[in-house]
């Protein structure tokens, strides 16, 4: 008969549930997975990898266009729309197999079915129940006990996914045929990501935003250099918006938008609704219990520790910021601390953002505003890539680099990247943040020449003025 | 009359002259530069920044002979190669023209000509003569002079740049057409950039190495892996390999190559020379000074200084490595000790290089050998980028990084990265080292998801045996 107690189990298979496992397993606990759909969650099959796949193609076909430009030249430029969205399953699924592998190989079992706290055995262990999609629910019990069931879309009254007309991040990653337009509700990292690859695919876009910018959790410059760059090729955007009740007819679907004073009716052939998400905090058995909610998100401390004794909650469920890495992150820590380790809380100025769209974005830390707003005085450095000699040579010009830094102590407090390659760039002021650095340590790092990440060096010396190349 | 002393004239107009007269004109010095041929030296003009432009043009290539992979089609891809070339010329132009504005702006003139040493004024001022194509030579005198005349490529006799079929990295730069064949002699970075960017472009590439592996001064195991990629490219790869006097045929050339036992004769339509290269010391006025010269590089101390007062020495004349941004390091590091500012001398093992073939290659700091002969006990952590969702979710998931730890206090010592994107994530690293970061806080440090800088993270915690991913 095969194990039913573990020192650990882990309801949920995402990013912040395998990586718990896992790190669980290295330590010597004795450690299990339920999982209902998918290992690897909504970022490995729904999220993160399938939309990097995507802008992939997105890259490619904006290249194929613009091929005149690098003194080449091709006919009859094509894509298959279903190859491509085929392509970036298989990369999904690819990914969630070696989940399994590497889950197989540190000898976690993984339970399939739905699993739900179901009270303390008489031993003082915790109960879990796995209820499967047949047969009879079988009952884990375990010392320890992480919540990771992450989250899902949220959903509008009236913008119900439909399958047809209206769809949320699942829809959009499987469409079956390429839409020659659409309009996306809401310009977080979500929505401004299928906008970029749907209008680098040829379809009309529009995006709609309730607040007054565009990306509205990025520092504003980096917003109004998006807002700019998207525009130019040929988005559409509307802030300050509101929309109305969508109206289906037989092929295409109108909304109004209103905004500016004025109201407008927009007929597309999809809508993405991307205005948020909400944590899968039902079913999984709080009821009774000390574990409490607040605003669909598992209340925890800064140790992951839920009401309940034993019992966790980590990732997307436990609440914002809502990054696949945030959760890995809070499953290494939470599961170090139940093992006994000394760990640092983690500090969410230290978690760095990336949004996939044309020109990229990443940041870390504090926006100009945000620094100022917490009191401290800053000094900001600004490098456009336009003066960059690597940027100019790959045809990439457009972008910014912004640092922020505390005044009175030189330490580098935040910094926003757009253009290209800055997704993969970041991690070296999140390196910083990490470590403390300040100015003094930045302005002395040799940064390779030629790179684009040379503009980062050359943020740091513009806020102490001594930028050299503009 | 225009000025003609100064506080600092700086010889050569490269990125160690001119960073050098910008950095001098913000700390308030008054700063002339002499160039003879080109702002930005070689480097914009002849390296760094037009290869560059070539590279994007051989992955441009590249990608559209593999667009079948993505679910793309297209048909007649072509090149243009002068249109090529003419794009790479046109980006050095630019950012040439780029440095001539910025020490306009920053109001340092430029005096065109040769410039050299000429002895001590009767007021205690060095001279510097500075000879026109035409016209008069001209003195100026300052209280300190900068040699930054930068390097050449070394000629082996018999391999002397004919124009026609013996190419140095000059010639590679403005083929009037596409050669059917090369033999590039030489795998340092400059020879390897060449024999990718020229196989990607289509060319049957012999690369010839006298050392036992290509890419001596990378890590093996970075080595190693380059050697097996650039095979599955196509490119013959002889190490260990002699080789002897080319003969000149109508339309080829012949060379022998001996290695393993056996001498082959290749005929090709171009050779490459890029064997190394020999600073510019010549007719600087050296001589009857106490600046020695040490196999063609004038010799300094770890502030640039050299046997003369006032005198300093940066970038390529001053020796290896033979980078563009050492020298720009130095050039600001020199000035402001000049300046009286207190500096830390350059710590070579702080300074990143990176080879722009494909897989691109980027390092920093010790090889696992080298760290072993200076005497550190070691900790490796290896990464494949084969396990990270990015990479495959880019279609790029050749390449490796690896880390190199000492083991007594944790304190990164080395990395060393081939793959998609390294050169832009070295910087990374580069921080960490110049911040003297542990492993400690390398693994706590949130990289951001998707991405392939993830792998930094993992080849972190595999050296201290947590990597998740593999």
């Amino acid at each position: 008969m095969s194990q039913t107690d573990f020192d650990l189990v882990v309801i949920g298979g995402g990013p912040g549930g395998y990586v718990a496992a896992l790190r669980a397993a290295q330590l010597g606990l004795s450690t299990a997975v339920v999982e209902a759909t998918h290992l690897g969650g909504i970022c490995l099959n729904w999220g993160c990898i399938p939309t990097k796949a995507l802008l992939r193609a997105s890259e490619i076909n904006h290249l194929l266009h613009d091929l005149d430009g690098y003194g080449f030249k091709a006919d009859a430029v094509s894509f298959d729309f279903k190859k491509i969205v085929a392509r970036s399953r298989a990369v999904s699924k690819q990914l969630s197999s070696g989940v399994s592998h590497l889950l197989k190989k540190a000898k976690v079992p993984v339970f399939e079915g739905f699993g739900k706290l179901d009270g303390v055995a008489a031993n003082g262990r915790r109960k879990v129940l796995v209820s499967k999609k047949s047969g009879t629910p079988q009952t884990l019990t375990a010392k320890n006990v992480i919540l990771a069931t992450g989250a899902r879309a949220r959903i509008l009254p009236g913008l119900e996914p439909d399958g047809q007309f209206i769809w949320s991040y699942r829809e959009a990653l499987v469409p079956e045929e390429m839409p020659k337009s659409l309009l996306v509700i809401g310009s977080g990292a979500i929505g401004t990501e299928f906008a970029s690859f749907y209008r680098n695919m040829g379809a009309a876009v529009t995006l709609v935003e309730v607040a007054p910018r565009i990306l509205p959790v990025e520092d504003e410059e980096i917003s109004a250099i998006a807002h700019k760059e998207f525009e130019k090729q040929g988005i559409k955007i509307f802030t300050n918006a509101k929309i109305g009740t969508p109206k289906k007819g037989a092929d295409s679907v109108s909304i109004t938008v209103e905004a500016g004073g004025k109201t407008e009716t927009i007929t597309v052939d999809k809508i993405i609704s991307a205005v948020g998400i909400v944590g899968n905090v039902e079913n999984i058995g709080l009821e009774g219990t000390k574990i409490k909610v607040d605003r669909t998100h598992v209340v925890t401390d800064e140790l992951c520790r839920t009401g309940e004794a034993g019992v966790y909650a980590i990732g997307d469920l436990a609440g914002a910021p809502w990054l696949a890495h945030k959760a890995s992150h809070e499953a290494v820590m939470c599961v170090e601390a139940i093992a006994g380790k000394h760990v640092h809380p983690i500090d969410v100025t230290k978690i760095p953002g990336c949004t996939y769209c044309r020109p990229q974005i990443a940041s870390v830390g504090y926006t100009e505003a945000r620094a100022k707003e917490a009191g401290y005085k800053v000094r900001v450095g600004k490098f456009p890539l336009l003066a960059n000699g690597k940027a100019l040579a790959m045809g990439e010009p457009a972008g910014l680099i912004k640092t922020v830094f505390d005044d009175a102590t030189g330490e580098l407090l935040g910094a926003h990247m757009i253009g290209a390659e800055v997704t993969e760039m970041i991690q070296g002021y999140v390196i910083a943040r990490t470590g403390e650095l300040t100015e003094a340590e930045l302005s002395e790092t040799i940064f390779p020449h030629p790179t684009i990440s040379e503009s980062m060096h050359e943020a740091v010396l513009a806020a102490y003025g001594g930028a050299l190349h503009f």
